[in-house]
């Protein structure tokens, strides 16, 4: 299933619900948000070296699992709404970067980029 | 492309610059964090009514295309140093909304949920 | 009660509890993200022209005091964590910005400006 | 200066350029989570252990400095919109949580609590 059957299933979801009326641009940037706080929050007192034993426990697994899904949904809504195709806007960035970082300048540097990585 | 190739094509852009050593859980989840920021940045001061003009702009609509990338480009980092298999993780959450959001009981109510949508 | 009290009194409330050991520095971003996630997930679905009247409903004015209560908690933590006088910060940004913007350029202007405003 | 001190500086700085029109609750919202993101982009890299050193750089400190004073700067001004006393806000949050996390109970306890700590 790719990314275009993926926003198709949530077009469908959202409308049975009637709840298109709430998915404004804005409303589903603030909603992409609250998601990514809550995978924040799931994780920000996990110490860092621990995180792959955390990940063994199954709700702890199940929790990651549902918090990326949740931005990965806000966030195929978000771009469904502005008429963005997603793919194609991941490949243009990735080239983009490629230019922006090039292998032998960018090697092992990490304060000079801020963005793909 | 699917998103198992998206996450092929950001690893091998990571490793050929040396960057998985930046790459723990913790940094993916703040640079995906970085980036829903500045989606926010970008939107914040867009008056609602007007973000299909304002999407029409050129510049604004290349620089909405990015931030959107880049938002999926960490995320897909992110699960994949979890591993965490995205659609099926997106199914998953799918499936479990429509349990926990009947359509007849969700049908236009807002209050009431709190992800997907 | 200025700022260095509510640094004060986190201080002992996290000292009490032996949390200390919790705040590393990267732990109180993610926390801090977390808390702005709940405050966006709060009012993702609010009408923009109605939140005057949603803030009327009890219910929904303690839970933005609160939310707004936790986001300043572990902002202050992170201050106070990383050494940095946050009044001082602030008027030395205020300062700044109103360089940055002066009021004749700056007036009804909204696309060029992106802090503090 | 306390934090109504602060607010009344804001509301001046955003009168003068004419800006509280774009203030609306939404609008700080998102404008501080762009933000929280900013500061979350500028420590991704930052090796965990290495922060305090990272931060005797002064650009370093300077902009963590800045950041912390942008997010406080539009929290306050959201709290402000909406009519929330802050202090009083922090004061009643924190007693809360002093109920919810008994010292006792919560002593050196991270999987349970998820707020100010």
């Amino acid at each position: 299933m790719g990314i275009p059957e993926m926003q198709t299933n949530l077009r469908a979801f959202a409308r049975a619900r009637d709840w298109q009326q709430f998915h404004s641009t804005k409303n589903l940037v603030m909603a992409l948000t609250g998601e990514v706080g809550e995978l924040n929050a799931l994780l920000q007192w996990v110490e860092a070296d621990n995180i792959q034993d955390w990940m063994t426990v199954p709700a702890n697994r199940e929790a990651a699992r549902d918090e990326i899904a949740d931005v990965l949904a806000y966030l195929l809504q978000l771009a469904d709404g502005l008429g963005i195709d997603v793919e194609e806007a991941f490949n243009a960035k990735l080239g983009k970067n490629g230019a922006k970082y090039p292998i032998e300048k960018a090697k092992g540097v990490s304060t000079k980029y801020n963005d793909l990585g």
